[in-house]
Formats: C-alpha cells, sequence, structure tokens
C-alpha cells in the first residue's frame, strides 16, 4: 500500500467511525481506530479543511469540569447530485450524507429518439434547480452520477445503447462540464440496486436480483453484497431473458425477449405479466440462485404479484420446494435509481475523503475561474 | 486476525512460494516472503514433518563452496482423490500436487434410480483401485471430493436432487468413513469449472459461464476467478433455463427447460442443439455478461457449434455487437469434473497445509486403529 492509499485508508476510517458512532473526541477516534491521537489529529485537520468534519463543543452528562471538544462529520452540509434520463421525463435531485432527499425536481418530456444535445440541455434545468435549493439549504454537492435507462460501457466514453431510448449514443461530457462536477454514467437498475442495498429492502439480504419496470424492463445482480457489473457492464438485463422464442420482436432485434412480450409493463394486465415474468425469473433462480427477487419500479405496486411469482418459483425450480428464492418489493420505491446515483457519489466520498477538495484547492479554482 | 490463522497463512505462503518459483534455501524463502529465517526455518520444519516439503542438496552453476539445501514440494508424492457418479458410470482419479494425473479408474454401471447404497458400492471399487495405484508410485492421497450430476445443499448434509439419477438423496457419509478420507460432495459441473480455471481454458480469462452436456445440461458460473455458488448452492443450472415454454415437460417437472428441449444433447442433432443452447445463452449473457462461454463435455465435440453459438450471440444480444461474448471449447474434455474434484481438494491443501496430519499425529491415529 503506498504512503497516499494508505493516508486515504484512514481518512475513510475517520469518516467512517463518525458516520456509525456519532460524534467522539479525537482521543475516542484515536483509541476505536486504533491509530495514535497525534496521526488522528492530522488527519481530522484535513477532513475539517475539506468541510467534512467540524468541531462543537461537547457537554456531555454526568461529566465534570470543562466542556470538551467534539468532532462530528457535516452530514447535513455534504451532499452529492443524482440525475436519471427516464424515457418520459428528466430528473435530479441532491442527498445528502446522512442519506436525506434535500431536493428533487423532474421534468416532463419525450426524450425517446431525442438528440442526447436536447436531453442533456434538460438535464442541465433540472440539475442546476436540484443544485440551487440544495445549496439554499447549505448543502454543498460534491459530486454526482448519471443514471440512464440502457447498457452503459465501461471501457472509457459513456456510450448507452438503449433500445427504450431508440439511443446508441455517447452522453456528451459537457453536461459534467457545465455543472462543473465529476459526472460517471450508470445504468439505472444498478443505481437502484446500490439505493436498495444501503437504505431499502436489500439491507438485510446477502444477495439478490432487482427486476424493475416502467416503459422497459431492467435488472441488477448483488452477489455478496456487492453489485455485479459484468465484463462488458452488461449484466442482469432481465428484461432480455427470453420467455417465449416464437413471442413478438423485441426492440433489441431478438423474438420474445420478457420485454417483448410484456410491452410496456404498466399497462399490460397483471396475469401476462405474472406469467412473463414467472418465466424469465425462473431463468434468472436457475442461473443465480438469489437470496430473494426484489420488484422495483411499476412492478411494486402489481396486486398479487409477490405471491404469484413466489408460489410460481417455489414450484418450478429445481431447489424451489427445499430451499425457495425470495420474493419482496423494493421499498424506495420509483426515485430508487436517482437516489442511487447520489449514494453511489457519497460511497465513494466516504471511501477516499480525498476526491473532495480543500478549502485552499477550492480557492484556487475559483481564482483561475 | 487469531495467531493459528496467522501460522497457517504463513505455512501457505511458503508453499506458494515452492509452487510458483521452485526449489529456494531457507534464506531465499524468508527474503521472497518478508519473514526472518528463524520463522521460516519453523515453518519449514512443520512441513517436512507433514510430508509436503523434502530438503534436498543444491548444486546449482556458478556458486563456489559447498553445495546448499535447497527446499521443494514433495510435489509428486502429494495427491488427492477425486471421485465423479456419472448416469451411467462412476470414476475416480488421483492427481498430484504437480496437477498429474497419478491414477484414473471407471467402471459402467447405470445410476439412475439405483440406490445411493448402491452406488457408492460400487464408488468404493473404483476408489479403492485408483488409491492403490497411486500409493504404488509413492503418491500418498490427503484427501478427496465426490462429483455429482446435480444439486448439493451447502447446508449441513449433502443433498443431492438429481432429477438425471432421478435421486433425491443424502449421500451416506459411510463413503468417507471406508476410505479414512474427507469427501465432499459438489456439483460435477462447479469443479469441471475448477478444473478448467486453473489448469484449463480458464487459465486467462476473468470470467465464463461453462455449460457441458452429457445425459442433462449442467453449468458452472465463475466471476472475478471465483466460483458463484449461489445463496443455496444452485447456481447456474444452465440445463433448466426456458427456452420454450410450450415445449416438452423437464425431468424437473416444468416445460421447456433447454435440457428437456434437447434431450439426451448426445444423441440431439447440432442443428437442434444449436438452436436451443443459443436461445438458452442469450438469457446466459443478458443475465451475467461472462467474458466468455466455455463448452464442456460432449458439446466440445459438436462440429461448427463453437461459430454458430458465436454467430448467434453477436447478433441476437444488446451488446454482442459491439462487445461480443467469446465462445470456447473445454481444454480437460470429460473428465474435467473429475480432475477438477482431486483439484478442489489439493486447493484447500495449498491454501492450509495443517489439514495434512503430522507424522507423529498420523503414528497416532495408526496405534488408536
Amino acid at each position: 500500500m503506498e504512503l497516499g492509499d494508505l493516508r486515504r485508508h484512514h481518512l475513510s476510517l475517520v469518516v467512517e467511525a463518525l458516520a456509525a458512532e456519532g460524534p467522539r473526541s479525537r482521543a475516542e477516534l484515536a483509541q476505536g481506530i486504533g491509530l495514535t491521537k497525534a496521526t488522528v489529529s492530522a488527519l481530522v485537520a484535513d477532513l475539517v479543511d475539506r468541510g467534512l468534519v467540524a468541531e462543537r463543543e461537547a457537554r456531555r452528562e454526568g461529566r465534570m469540569g470543562r466542556p470538551g471538544i467534539d468532532l462530528e462529520l457535516r452530514s447535513a452540509h455534504i451532499g452529492a447530485l443524482g440525475l436519471e434520463i427516464r424515457v418520459d421525463e428528466v430528473a435530479a435531485c441532491v442527498v445528502d450524507l446522512a442519506g436525506t432527499v434535500r431536493s428533487l425536481h423532474r421534468r416532463s418530456g419525450d426524450n425517446r429518439r431525442a438528440r442526447p444535445a436536447t436531453v442533456v440541455d434538460r438535464l442541465l434545468g433540472v440539475a442546476r434547480s436540484a443544485l440551487d435549493d440544495a445549496a439554499a439549504q447549505d448543502v454543498r454537492s460534491i459530486g454526482g452520477a448519471l443514471a440512464v435507462p440502457g447498457l452503459v460501457t465501461t471501457d472509457g466514453d459513456a456510450l448507452v445503447v438503449s433500445p427504450n431510448l431508440d439511443w446508441h449514443e455517447v452522453v456528451p461530457s459537457s453536461l459534467g462540464a457545465e455543472l462543473g462536477l465529476e459526472l460517471p454514467v450508470e445504468n439505472e437498475a444498478n443505481l437502484a440496486a446500490l439505493a436498495e442495498l444501503r437504505h431499502g429492502v436489500g439491507r438485510d439480504l446477502a444477495s439478490f436480483v432487482l427486476v424493475s419496470a416502467g416503459v422497459g424492463v431492467g435488472g441488477a445482480l448483488v452477489l455478496d453484497r456487492s453489485l455485479v457489473r459484468g465484463f462488458h457492464g452488461f449484466a442482469c438485463e432481465v428484461g432480455h431473458v427470453v420467455v417465449d422464442p416464437s413471442g413478438p420482436r423485441c426492440a433489441c432485434g431478438a423474438r420474445g425477449c420478457l420485454e417483448a412480450v410484456v410491452g410496456r409493463a404498466a399497462d399490460a394486465s397483471p396475469a401476462v405479466v405474472a406469467d412473463a415474468l414467472g418465466s424469465a425469473l425462473r431463468s434468472v433462480v436457475h442461473l443465480v440462485d438469489p437470496e430473494a427477487v426484489v420488484l422495483g419500479g411499476r412492478l411494486a405496486e402489481v396486486p398479487g404479484l409477490v405471491a404469484a411469482l413466489a408460489e410460481r418459483l417455489a414450484v418450478d425450480t429445481l431447489g424451489g420446494r427445499t430451499h425457495p428464492c425470495e420474493v419482496r418489493t423494493s421499498t424506495l420505491g420509483l426515485d430508487a435509481a436517482l437516489i442511487g446515483a447520489a449514494t453511489a457519489t457519497l460511497d465513494d466520498v466516504v471511501a477516499d475523503p480525498t476526491t473532495i477538495p480543500t478549502a485552499e484547492t477550492s480557492a484556487d479554482d475559483q481564482q483561475s475561474a
């Protein structure tokens, strides 16, 4: 481990300790983490400089004498921007380090066949509104991510392939540049799964497959509490599992994909959805053997679907009778991916607090701008 | 890390260094691993006592003076037993630490609907032959594993559910007891994938899905160079991916599984196999996005199948045109699972050399026996 890596790791340990256990003194932090008080003091000074940590006077019950100094995460003042391109709207939110959604804006508009530049203009509008709202509440947004309803390649540029948007496009880097933020692009179902894993139905699951449906059908795979992105970043496209090889032509070019069979899932009859989804989930369970299947998006709202799928999987899978796969619904609802985009960014900040510039660096940036 | 764990870890480092770099002196080992020479000497004494390591006189070119003492792994003298229940035969082999197959015995016999006790008797026969052959070559077998063509639960007893054997049975622990070896039971495709990962086509792959076919169709999933077993140990049952929901009834109870559609894969026409397998693999690639699909068992021998599947996947999957999934064939052939059963055991020994008893413990065992 390089010296810089070690320092980042130590900074991360301090942030994690404050996030998990609340305000502490330097001495308590040093004891808890197993570092010297001098080292912890230097780490804390760095984190204060980056605006992540603040001092406060601590008057604790039962303590005699002068009040001590506790350190606390500035959880309500550090946030991240979540952006999402949906088929019929764009959305932006700012979530703070405590996990609270501080602002959320949506703008309707058909993004199908729209040129990426047009969609990016719409996004810029809601992003600025969300950031301004958060700034007015004294929340500083230190990064963000963009959720898209399609495949995103992981090998360089953000190439987005989305049959539902009729897209095969590169998202322009002008979006992040205009906002002054790094804005990685990620599949919406992956981000929804991250949000569920951290804050939702996945908190107690070792592994799960998230299946969500709106206009298309998306999915994400979590194994050993980590997101599986696949070798090319395309894993868990549940919408393109074959359920009827002689079925209707899918937007992807093949026949009988789950997505093509259920059509616009929100409008399909519950019986059709249950039948096609049950067939696709049989394949999913036989391939991945997750602890649970989680229904997200509009699927979470279909009456009786959880029970119908659970029964189907218990009867129609090899291990189902003795070791059934659970079926649950999302607890974060339709904004899971949007919240996940911000959550992913905040996770990165906790893992490496040096991604936030120090006060001095920020001032330099402003002078040179 | 507990003290015992640390010692096991250090013993493993010494074995790995000797396996990767060949014979070394104690001083060279100490320098390479970053431990003191005294610590390495104590570790080596332990490994010599367990029969894993031996001293030899080293006369190296260019060295002056007295010959030194090198240490070497007794790779040709430590082995493990691989056992396999196939539908129409049982097989046993002993593989040594160098990866060489030292003995291999098969016995024909229909194991379908046979009682487990009957199959165990057949296994005992070939196992004793393989162990005796190896012992005659001065190979000591320190453990083993049993490959079965079905689901194996990971939560206690080895419950095997195998529609192809028409089994839903517990493998009697008498098998291991009779042979005086620990004999964990594992799905055959998982073991075949381990063998390919270590010694075969998977050596340079980050992730792959192995699909093999004989009487049934099995599979295994390797992600980040680790086997994915699933939450219940049932992952990657490719044979039960749905390819035609109105197709023939499968042994598992459902309709239109890949296995039911291709029937006895060895006898199916190549066109039928390619069509059904292509459909199932579309679902696999969309769900897991592996670097490659590896065809094992008799599938590796079907003419033109690799090219047909590669074309199908390139055209019919979302990312296939820009980021195609490779299709390769197994390099270990029909005995991959059998060899994998021994390989898995030897991997465990390298990871924790204390699983081999010391000379003293062995002598005690023999006296008390």
